[in-house]
């Protein structure tokens, strides 16, 4: 019996009361308990108290909103995550990656690293094609690797995957896709540039087959994600950055279902009609060119 | 695509931000959802997103709380409901009740139903004694039904169910305990009296083997529900009240598990060493004697 519940015991309290409801339940804490943890639970009950007595539920919509939950939790399994389905669009996960990832003004921003990631995708190098299929218009991304201060970063490693021509990724359509289609890790050269030829990505729904989708439907918002390139951009002594390009002229660009466009995430795909950059980089033409630097901060060690 | 989303698209807006990360998700709604399921959602998003700016969550910390809801959720079967179980520990469910059954000053507060209720219990005369087993402190629990203004109500049904003297419902025995052990339905009188036999019911832990027993242990908190007896009390044209009466001496009284106890349905269990009173109401001597009247507000129908 910790000091608090005694005191608490003594007062009479303890006891429910309505106006002052999660306050008693939060002096139930013990000692005991990890304080991380303890204020966690705190915040969360005091915030959840006041939305409930914002709301007033009714006793079917509390038991609606008991069924919603369990429907998420039996739709999670080893490949089905609703819940962070449900994180994702209510703009939790994008506020609880912009609260780990905040960064000097001029770095690439974070944004969401998505389902699809995969460790380990091929090694090309510059200038080589991560399109296997064959399908979309052609793309040349090309920039460089720098840091906040404009300086080259070489060696950086580059990651990028994207959905193909038709919105999916390879990885759920194994079988009908090639292996590894759009999917590849290259290094930046030693003045931090980096080039790959792709295709423009498409737009796709995240999964709405179940609670979550229903939700969205219920409260009229589409499920479709902007589309964009994923890439993780990481050097020693500097932040790892997840983060996204986005094409300019996708209709869901302002409508992204996770939240994850930022402003300084949305690039220019410029129809370039140049037979001789053309002929340079190996594109056919007319092609659409990504102009796009990667700036980095540096890591909190080396910061520090 | 309605107006308002219009707007946020020609602003450039419905992109992340941080600082008004809540109103940027909140305006995605569209014009074809029900307003009060927007107005839900609406106000649980602003909360949530309040207490994650407030606790600042690290990605471990905010991916074990996606666990931890999963597993919750991975808990709950056709028997078990281990979000309500959740929703009871935080006080969720106490709040609901309470804003829903706003009563009348005087009249007898509503406390939760919880899940040993069983429809339709065995009917009794008044005095007649409901515990089976023939195990615990005898008690006589006696009082009388009445409106607000003190008029007896005659012909009101008094459910009535509980623990035995190990903690546990018939229900939670079935084989060990007699079937409908320490429940029963009596009438009330002309002049509003019940009464009936009955033992002291015990304290007993809410299921505590799932994550939210986990949780509970996690932030030194015991399982432990005050002993109690079950009420619904119902008469045509009154307000049914579910409640309780707790006992006064239970060391877990401030302490309730599920925050079900308000300070006016504690009563009071006097040892009565009455021989007289004892042969009357066909009691042992001593046995403990309860005292208890439920008073019931007119139904929204009666008094509008
Ligand atoms: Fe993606
Ligand atoms: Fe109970």
């Amino acid at each position: 019996m910790t000091s608090n519940k005694s005191a608490i015991h003594e007062q009479g309290n303890g006891y429910f009361d309505e106006e002052t409801s999660a306050d008693v339940v939060n002096a139930r804490m013990g000692d005991a308990a990890d304080p991380r943890l303890k204020q966690i639970l705190a915040v969360l009950t005091k915030h959840l108290h006041a939305a409930i007595k914002e709301i007033e539920p009714t006793q079917d919509e509390w038991f609606a909103a008991i069924k919603f939950l369990t429907d998420t939790g039996h739709m999670c399994n080893s490949w089905r995550q609703e819940f962070i389905l449900l994180s994702d669009v209510l703009g939790v996960t994008m506020l609880v990656d912009s609260i780990n990832h905040r960064r000097p003004s001029g770095a690439t921003p974070n944004t969401i690293l998505g389902p699809f990631y995969v460790e380990g995708s091929p090694h090309y190098r510059n200038g080589e094609n991560i399109c296997l299929d064959g399908k979309g218009e052609p793309a040349l991304v090309r920039g460089r690797v720098v840091d906040v201060q404009g300086r080259p970063v070489a060696g950086a490693t580059v990651e990028v995957w994207q959905t193909n021509n038709d919105g999916f990724y390879d990885v759920q359509q194994k079988g009908i896709q090639p292996e590894n289609n759009l999917r590849g890790t290259f290094s930046s050269e030693v003045d931090g540039s980096y080039w790959f030829q792709t295709v423009k990505p498409r737009y796709y729904p995240i999964p709405y087959d179940g609670p979550v989708g229903k939700m969205l439907q219920a409260v009229d918002r589409h499920p479709n994600r902007a589309a964009h390139l994923h890439f993780i951009v990481s050097a020693p002594g500097y932040e790892r950055v997840i983060t996204h390009i986005f094409t300019p002229d996708c209709p869901y660009l302002a409508e992204d279902a996770v939240f994850g466009v930022k402003r300084d995430l949305v690039a220019t795909f410029d129809k370039v009609d140049d037979q001789h950059l053309a002929t340079e980089y190996g594109m056919p033409s007319p092609f659409l060119l990504v102009n796009w630097d990667f700036v980095l901060a540096p890591s909190a060690h080396a910061a520090g």
